[in-house]
């Protein structure tokens, strides 16, 4: 039977959450002797803590150092103080901090260092969102269902821990899942398969198959996300990560512009196969998993996480809004029919089932109509949006993402897994000269056709 | 003291090596119900021992599957039974074979399979290199300074063991490394560190206090390989892995294509610090790292990995031979002065000093002319070839490669660390949309310059 | 004073006009000893008038040749029997006809030929518009001022024959402005002028002191268009050639497609300096010469012409529209303000004042809504649409533009000015090898910034 | 009979030419109220000839203007007392000076303006070579054959004289040949028709029967170059455009910039068809015009042409000797056969079959070994150069043309039909945004092969 908040799993993040505070200090120095040492030295007589300290060389001068500076601070004080300190270093220049502090974001008039909200820049730099205290992370609230249920709160801490722990570059926990998990698992995935052929669009339906193939799904067990995160690397470059619950949908999306998945491993609670108040594997690996294999909708996807990185509260929760209305309750048009591709529908079988009925209204995925509806997030959606193609709503919402007046322009480098920022002539002269060399290639592929 | 072959570090691959005997096949398949537990059931009827069976979303073909069969057989017969096998099943298109076997590769008039060297696909391919038995992999050559001593090779061998567990997606080997190794790298480290500034390229110079200040190296301690790799990757996508010695040179080479580097962690016998036969950590972690930090020198390290992809046995000697002359034992121009860049020299005092000498040709760098230099391997090289820059050097390289006769034409995708064949309209279509979209971003970002 | 049909010069074509009769046949051939001269045989025996015989280098095809023949023919016999002589000839391949013959359009269930409206494929094509009866080309209706007075139609007559024998290549007619045609101009040049700093669009008003400056503009004389030409043409390619009158919005429309211009060279009659039921040179010269000397204005006009070509009527009605809420009749947003920079607004002063009060509805240019917007052609419009920018205007329609469905796309080619059809891989790869050669060229310059 | 000299047409230049004195001074202005007319004002009051003032919407800065000032003047004080009147007007930025005046050029160790040589910015700037008094233009050096026959003398006059007062944008002049030039024509044209199959490049026979069957090319009469002019037109953008006699080697390269070729149309003497010492007719449109039909030898002339604008006089003999073993005597693979492709070849029997023997050395076109080839003109070439294709050729001369170093990148526009300086971030920009279109457009007609 189903509650009456089937969408629910939609949401991956907590919207009233406090932001972390976090500020990174990047600052750039010229090549000289002596140079790099001098920097250090002067950030280890600064008296405030450090959790990182970075030197690569320079992505925005030919013959320079950047450094990345993670400070643990909660006040604009201690930021102007080791802004300061790096100021007098005399090799220093182009300081400036990404911060989630709000005084040092917007408080100052003094607009230099040009701060802006605080993101990651390469895909490591996720590992900071991995015990950030959510709601459900560690507790659950009290309307789950497994609230009162101590064996199940000790099973999810133990497997929340090891999202806890988790770090990049690690392998992925694999967790042995118990008989009564696998019940559930059995339960849900049973009943969703076969309503799959009918309702979900061309692209789920052509991945599902190989997600039986080669990660161990079926009714069984529950899959490993270290096997689904092998195989989507291989299909589109994504790749999973534990998550211990709820993260901000700040941090949430950042993280697909790195094409990386947040995806929780535990599963709800077997009194009620068929009702979940927050994401559990069922809602992922069913209902997100499969689209991240589509190489079109991992483009769109990962468009929505890049236009989030250093955007203001507003625009977030515009993409926010859109990841809402496309990954989560999105639906597409397959020539004459209309299907389902986002993941709220797919791992609810009740919603699933009234989306493409004619009650709820559907209207064509316009990014900035779609960006500003609001929605219920306790009941079916009245209003659904539906895409032409993934193809079509990446374009339209590069289109949207335009407008958004963020002072830089960002380009994801997948070969270091970061993004870099085209504010210099040599990174938009090595930028194009990139594309030079893959104009070469694709002429020849041409030639060769 | 010297010996006599100080430049032996410089092979990484032991040339008179036999080929393996490997085979992979592939196929497309048109997806429809069924299609994919078809080709399955009909893989699992062929008595031959497959050690992998992958299915993927294909990328040759609109709403298609790519299977990827490795075979562990000896015989043209064998390749044959499974391909007919293959064939056999209605649904099945475009059936092809890699392989190392020659009587697969021209013994057949029947040109259908169109078979082409072995090559690895994706990065975890290079997973089947580790294994190999190779001369000094698992056994010391007699010439070997630690040949007669128990308690060196068994170290030795605890730490190649490691490398042959290890596979794609773990994190990489620490090793304690003991306070005699530890006095052996003090002792090439002090003597190495002391020359670069008068003889080390530009770009050596650069990079090499940050592996000071970011990966341990020092004169006190041997840095560890996951730490430099995670650097690596920064900054250019490089990344490491262990190996247990000597490789093919098509497979040394086939591993650059990823950006992928095979870097040995054991020390040279403490008798003689100053030489060793097989390349060493010495010789990876001060002649070779540094330079795979530096994005322009990672762009030809890995254009003479794609051009090996496939390669014919003759071009992967012509490509052994200009990484020999440019990795290896490279000079390249610095304004009025020459200035070392190759590995082999980097890690070799006495040829560091002999090369930029009067004493040996200096001649430029040309691929076509370099490709077929013979070289001694037991003394200093008489020829060294000067690079105008690893940029130019690259812009030439390609334009070499481009008269290698391959029946395809390669895109390395740095999103799923594979390498993709542009042989359709479909792949190359895809490839150009992504060209028009960074071409967006790079005039949003001239916009905004 | 003015009339109650303020905007009528705005027409530039007659929308209810007859189709030409006109029909050209293409067709390559595979290049190999006397082809050419067979297939030359073949058309001579045909007892069909052609009025143009080409040959040209084929551009589909590596080693072949492409023949355009143009027929004098009024029914789909007469076409059909010279496409069976063609077909005849054993070298011949891929014939087509391009046509405004409806039963050769689509009364054919054979969709071999795949007829497509005619079109333009070169510059000098637009020749065939020069001799068309449209009204007021030779003669005036009933309710021009000047119908009854046989000196003005006597002078008219001798400008439009002027226009009627220009052909493609000449040096564009002087004409000698009469002191009353002089008198007539004065007047509407001075009020106008005066108005421009307070109306205009920025871009106008940058380019009008240059036609003053380089071209004649002034109250004493009407300036020549072959010195508007020149100018133009060094400014953004566009050209100016003379008209009798009214073209068909097609054959309008299709020559911007080659940056190219209709302009009438004679006055409106000098009893009522401030009205004209037809396009004169004031409205020319005064209303559309200053844009097209402005980059994005002159891409966007382009743009309306290469979507005209071989579109089918209903596009043909969509795209006149655009181009009257755009080139006659458009506004744009200068930061918070609205200007106006359609000629039909610039050359009538009575509305270009009421265009800017808020009388009028204004909205947003959004291609797919004002293609399809109503308007009366004798009053003062209720509706008027607003661009951002050129720049944006061209990229909305370029969008629109791609729902348009033509079996083909084109390509403009500067250097031949000529139309490209793309439909084939070597058409396709020399494109590619053009902006690959580009791409070098922007790298290079990027480098020297 | 054969003279001594077969290659003498070859040299379409005087190279001991002194150069012109012309200097055109270009500079730019912010847009603001009266600034044109200040400016205008400020060059009236400067007692200097000027034969042009044109001004322009600027190219490189957003809101300017562009003035372009001829100046007839023969000593650096006159030019530099313009440049000091320019400078003295506020609004002026920019100011530089292309001269051919030798101390305008190098003289002053104050660089700025920063003098280059002369060049033609758009191609109505080739009109000031028409006139300039060249070896041969008016009048004939005594070993010509027609030096001591009148009637010889004055049509050659004739015909001279129509090229004199030629200018852009006029139709070019048609000549109404005598039986006597006719007949001299005919047995040049037999006999070199009869050896091309023999002797002639693939590319060339293409487009020969191409010219007998669109531009009068046959035995009867001599063609007109205006029907010629509009078929190179068609095919490459090519145009002729009438000379007197020998330009200067910049000029005549400078020319092919704008895919402009200059040919003569007198005939040489009647009293041997078979000898003339410069170029005539013959030699033009047997020789050279077949190939500019060409597209890849079209985009190779234009690539020299390129190269030479605002050359040093060092650069532009290489450039020229260039020329001369490619469009004069070159030579091309064909499979495993050599023809020929030069002009210089195929307009003279003599020395087409020679070239083609293995008498002469033959050489791999190399353009840094080319370019300093030492050439003698009164006999046939010892040495010529293979081309492997013209698009080889031509990528060869684009890295060779890399090391020319002039202060700026050039673009050539080919709507304008002028030469655009990459100089700044706006016209970089807006050749970034035309490369970004096609590449849209690239896509799509990708997506529709």
């Amino acid at each position: 039977m189903m509650r009456t908040t089937p969408n629910e799993p939609g949401t991956h993040y907590d919207a009233s959450g406090n932001r972390e505070q976090r500020t990174t200090i990047l600052f750039t120095i010229q090549d000289q002797v002596g140079a790099l040492d001098e920097c250090l030295r002067a950030l280890k007589k600064v008296d405030v803590s450090m959790t990182r300290i970075e030197s690569r060389p320079s992505r925005s001068i030919t013959a320079g150092y950047d450094f990345f500076i993670d400070i643990d601070a909660n006040t604009k004080e201690v930021v102007q103080k080791v802004i300061e300190a790096i100021k007098a270093v005399s090799v220093v220049k182009d300081v400036s901090a990404i911060s989630n502090l709000d005084d040092v974001v917007g408080g100052s008039s003094d607009k230099s260092p040009d701060a802006v909200p605080w993101f990651p820049r390469k895909v490591s730099d996720l590992d900071t969102f991995a015990e950030k205290v959510l709601e459900m992370g560690e507790e659950l609230s009290s309307d789950h269902p497994g609230a009162s249920d101590p064996v199940y709160r000790a099973r999810r801490l133990e497997i929340v821990n090891k999202a806890k722990e988790y770090r990049t570059g690690q392998p992925l926990p694999r967790i042995e899942y118990t008989e009564q998990e696998k019940e559930t698992w059995r339960q849900v995935y049973t009943r969703l398969r076969s309503m799959y052929p009918k309702y979900a669009c061309r692209e789920f339906l052509h991945v599902f198959p190989l997600l039986e193939q080669n990660c161990g799904y079926g009714p069984d067990d529950i899959p490993q996300i270290e096997d689904i995160s092998r195989f989507l690397k291989d299909c589109t470059g994504f790749t999973l990560r534990p998550v211990m619950g709820l993260l901000t949908p700040r941090d949430f999306l950042n993280s697909l512009a790195f094409r990386v998945f947040h995806s929780t491993q535990y599963i709800r609670h077997h009194s009620d196969p068929y009702y979940t108040p927050e994401p559990d594997c069922c809602h992922e690996l069913l209902g997100h998993v499969p689209l991240f294999a589509d190489p079109n909708f991992a483009e769109l996807a990962q468009e929505i996480g890049l236009a989030s990185l250093g955007a203001s509260d507003e625009d977030i929760e515009k993409l926010a809004t859109i990841f809402w209305f496309t990954a989560e309750f999105g639906l597409c048009k397959e020539g004459d029919n209309v299907r389902a591709y986002g993941a709220g529908l797919l791992s609810s079988f009740g919603e699933l089932e009234y989306a493409l009925t004619d009650k709820p209204e559907k209207r064509g995925f316009d990014p900035s109509q779609t960006a500003i509806q609001k929605y219920p997030i306790t009941e079916f959606q009245p209003v659904y949006f539906v895409a032409d193609s993934f193809h079509d709503a990446t374009n339209k919402l590069r289109e949207f993402n335009k407008q958004m007046r963020r002072p830089f322009q960002l380009r994801y480098n997948p070969y270091t897994q970061s993004v870099e920022v085209l504010n210099s002539r040599d990174t938009v002269q090595h930028f194009a000269r990139t594309i030079r060399n893959e104009m070469q290639l694709l002429t020849s592929a041409l030639e060769h056709l």
